[in-house]
């Protein structure tokens, strides 16, 4: 296949064809609704790209794509009912459709469909892809949990905030890498360095989207900009700017942070500054770099040809400049 | 171990000795609380007594005993929540004593929990367990929709209502025991009919708890006796009273049923009268009886030493004839 498009084009293809929806159809329905809601479907698209890079046929990866994206997607639907959100992709969230009770049973579901589609796989590789998927997956849990644990908190640090975002976001991206490796057959070294790649690709990942939610395009940014220093979130911006600002300037952040105004636009405009002369701002640049640049160190360490990893390497950039 | 007690015994044991608590606490507390909060522990029980009969060392089967019960914790968690339940077992529940989104997100991990504790098993074994354990998962998932779905439906059938309680309660009595006797290396054909005896036994066990709702003694039933009747639950003895009844007392009971008086003695004395003269309370009974007796066919038939099939028979019995 060999680009991005190819293999995005061969999952959402696999995601329409397969049948989502038995009875009773009240459980189903919505499994099928959120699937194909849209999304960028990075994760399954590095799960095709590593098993082909690794010199697997990407058609082999295609369960272990979809079980990572249909637990991803089981993720969105429990946050969502924890977040109270009303909105998913610009349309409504499950239990906004339907109810609580439907959110949760279906999310249930979904979280067991994920174990079963690795149930093609035999011997050691559906071992060794049931493991990797159930730690990732607690993981991810833990990860929630401690956001959930922070908003009630005002002394976590940098290292607990990094931890969370990896749990939360990043071990998943890195996960979906490595089971494309087992497909393809990878050594344990190699599925450890790319699992490794993933991991830093996905902190980058999500470092880049609390930069944007403050300093992004509203025209092209996906979410309504500010929106975190709306919600008083305690992103990396928050964190750094907080951490370097002065007596004056930390209690202007601390007073934003308690204020719920009805106009935003100047809570906005202020906290931004903020996070600009703090040096936050430049500092959450310098952490999506120097988290790329880990995962680029890796990249450069594995036994692949040249033009794999340029192509893992474009993918990666492609996140990382990316303003959407 | 040889019988029921020292099962239990052993059983729990593992549980207390087991570290459920890690970090983070607010994620993992709930769910040492739930498993310590009792329960009669039938299913584990059951794993650990059919790995035994069939030649294997209960001790070896204590990870699958476990999994199979944080599984059904994980559902009594969920359900809870659905049914928005205060207590369970006489305790606060989960989302009661901590809050909602800790009863969602507890109970996701119990669930990928429950995959992990199957990790011990290798090779065929291990890929037999966690696949009979996902089918069993999504049948009782499909379970309880249908649980929901006959709450607003007044044309449920009985084959209907049987195919409910074997998916949400039944499958996996029949599943526990199974997993047993995986982990004794039963053959496939043994460990089918294990299986459906433990289905058989679900079924007549649950309709034995629709009957006990009603006509169980105050003294010794664990649950408010009437309960059912109170909450118009649309139970075994309800469908078989309105498929038996003439029009009058048909007319009585779907009065009844959409009644919610404040005083629920007079509404609990009527409907029991009238699952009595329309003959529901005996073919209820008659039900339990004869879902017993197709469990017991099914053990007669499987190549096991007289005394093992007795002891199954006794614990089955046992189930029957219980009045708590």
């Amino acid at each position: 296949m060999q680009n991005i498009e190819s293999y995005r084009n061969y999952l959402l293809e696999q995601i329409q064809e397969y049948t989502w929806v038995k009875e009773p159809k009240n459980l189903y329905d919505p499994i099928d609704y959120i699937l194909k809601l849209g999304g960028k479907r990075l994760r399954p698209i590095l799960a095709l790209m590593t098993c082909d890079i690794f010199g697997g046929n990407p058609k082999n990866a295609v369960n272990a794509a979809l079980c990572v994206e249909v637990f991803h997607n089981f993720t969105l639907i429990h946050d969502d009912i924890m977040d109270d959100a009303p909105l998913r992709r610009g349309k409504k969230t499950v239990h906004e459709k339907w109810d609580l009770n439907t959110g949760i049973l279906s999310g249930d579901a979904m979280l067991i469909m994920a174990y079963q589609l690795l149930e093609v796989y035999q011997g050691n590789q559906f071992q060794d892809l049931v493991s990797l998927f159930s730690k990732t997956a607690i993981e991810v849990c833990e990860g929630q949990q401690y956001d959930i644990d922070f908003e009630s908190r005002n002394d976590v640090t940098v290292p607990e905030y990094l931890k969370m975002i990896e749990y939360k976001t990043a071990v998943l991206v890195g996960a979906a890498m490595q089971m494309g490796a087992i497909v393809a057959g990878a050594n344990k070294e190699d599925q450890n360095a790319i699992f490794d790649f993933g991991r830093y690709l996905g902190i980058a990942f999500q470092l880049q989207d609390d930069y944007l939610d403050a300093f992004g395009d509203p025209a092209t940014f996906g979410k309504q900009v500010g929106g975190d220093i709306i919600e008083n979130k305690k992103t990396y911006l928050y964190l750094k700017a907080i951490e370097f600002a002065d007596e004056k300037d930390k209690k202007s952040i601390l007073d934003w942070f308690e204020s719920h105004p009805a106009d935003t636009v100047e809570k906005i405009e202020a906290v931004k500054q903020l996070f600009a002369v703090t040096g936050a701002k430049k500092a959450t640049q310098d952490a999506v770099e120097a988290y790329t640049n880990k995962a680029f160190t890796i990249l450069n360490q594995l036994q692949l040809p040249e033009d794999e990893k340029a192509q893992l390497k474009h993918f990666g950039m492609g996140l990382m400049t990316r303003n959407v």
